[in-house]
């Protein structure tokens, strides 16, 4: 087989932030595979094949990447952000595991790209300079129950948070029940980013406390980023920075 | 003041991994700033200036890099992987904020980078495909203690965990201690990778246990990724792939 299949990050939006090789990858593909705003983002050209699917079809569109691999296509499944980071990457392996045996044999590569909640962090300052962690909210493949006690611990632990994927039109009731979970474990002064279309002209960064933060503020666009019991806002006149140091007092 | 500040991310290593926009930084700066390694990574041209320091001076390096864009300069602070984990941006605002008055005037800008957690993850497979944490190991800046707590915690919400600075010379028991904890947590057969030096030359990675895994096997330059309960590992002919799935059975 002469096919390959690479697995890549668009980063969040614009083109200065993907990287070369991504590029490199996408200049060498017979076929972009994807959800299609996704695949949307790829210039058309003349023999490559744009594979668009809709939302929640990834083993579909995963079965229908190594197939065309196998075909010895020169396959690129495109995520926004990161591949690895709640997106095609896993898809991937699951559909491999389960699929053809002949598909372990394949050139497979996985390339990284920005993900959403270190180009948020970057525009807001640095919230997530301190250990932190990263919970999808989204309960379509794990229980809620789940989120919920990771949602407690995470606050015990006292990491910053990143929430990917906080409200659909599907769920619009989790987020809100999110929410006060943490306003209980965390307090009401701790400090929320919701960061919308990060790098597009869409883009709407909100500085907010949990007392003051309505689920209507996220949507899937957005990526939801709670401070630590140590993260600071410094007032500048361009607008605050929101951070979290590097140190714990002893 | 004409001067400005960026605070950017080179990546892990190769030059296919650093975006555009960093890039375009580079280029139009008169002054780097950071720890001698990365500086090293900047190539010479004639009106760049470049400040090279060592480790553990972050502070004073992230004040003189204020200092010389307050003066007018155009100064990129050049951090390994992200600015904005366990990086320069944190320390960057730390100084801010405890520095003159006039330095919240400055244009300051952080451009994100692939972190060492998302190259390291995307090279193995995709192990930080569900929910996961990132702790920095180094007690340098904050207490033991604290560390132990967070890996008891992040086993408990069974998160996927990435281990930033998991040992140096100067405190070589922590991750020996810390490979004990989550062995008591996690059990031995729990899949563990060692990252070090991904995407250079000197690249190594090591797949193996909780139970096989030795302090030795990681060093300031290794990225180690600890998997959930969830973690699976698919043979092939061509190495195995790490992945965590994006669903957890209700």
């Amino acid at each position: 087989m002469s096919g390959w299949l690479k697995i890549v990050g668009l980063g969040p939006g614009p083109q200065a932030q993907i990287t070369p090789e991504v590029a490199a990858a996408l200049a060498e593909a017979t076929d972009i595979v994807g959800y299609g705003p996704y695949v949307a983002r790829i210039p058309p050209r003349a023999g490559l094949a744009l594979h668009a699917s809709d939302n929640r079809e990834e083993l579909d569109r995963a079965r229908h990447a190594l197939a065309l691999a196998a075909g010895g296509r020169r396959v690129v499944v495109v995520s926004s952000g990161d591949p690895g980071v709640f997106a095609m990457a896993a898809a991937l392996f699951e559909a491999l595991e389960a699929g053809s045996a002949e598909w372990r044999r394949l050139d497979i590569a996985v390339l990284p790209g920005i993900t959403a909640m270190l180009a948020a962090a970057a525009r807001a300052g640095a919230p997530l300079g301190h250990d932190f962690c990263a919970i999808n909210l989204s309960d379509n493949l794990k229980p809620w129950a789940l989120i919920e006690r990771r949602l407690r611990l995470a606050a015990e632990a006292d990491f910053a948070m990143a929430f990917y994927n906080p409200r659909s039109k599907a769920r619009p009731q989790g987020f809100a029940r999110a929410l006060e979970v943490l306003r209980a474990c965390c307090g009401g002064a701790r400090p929320v980013l919701f960061a919308r279309a990060v790098g597009s002209q869409a883009e709407r960064l909100t500085l907010t406390t949990l007392a003051e933060a309505r689920p209507e503020m996220a949507d899937m666009r957005t990526v939801v980023i709670l401070g630590s019991s140590q993260t600071r806002i410094i007032a500048r006149p361009a607008g605050p920075i929101l951070y979290t140091p590097r140190s714990v007092p002893g």
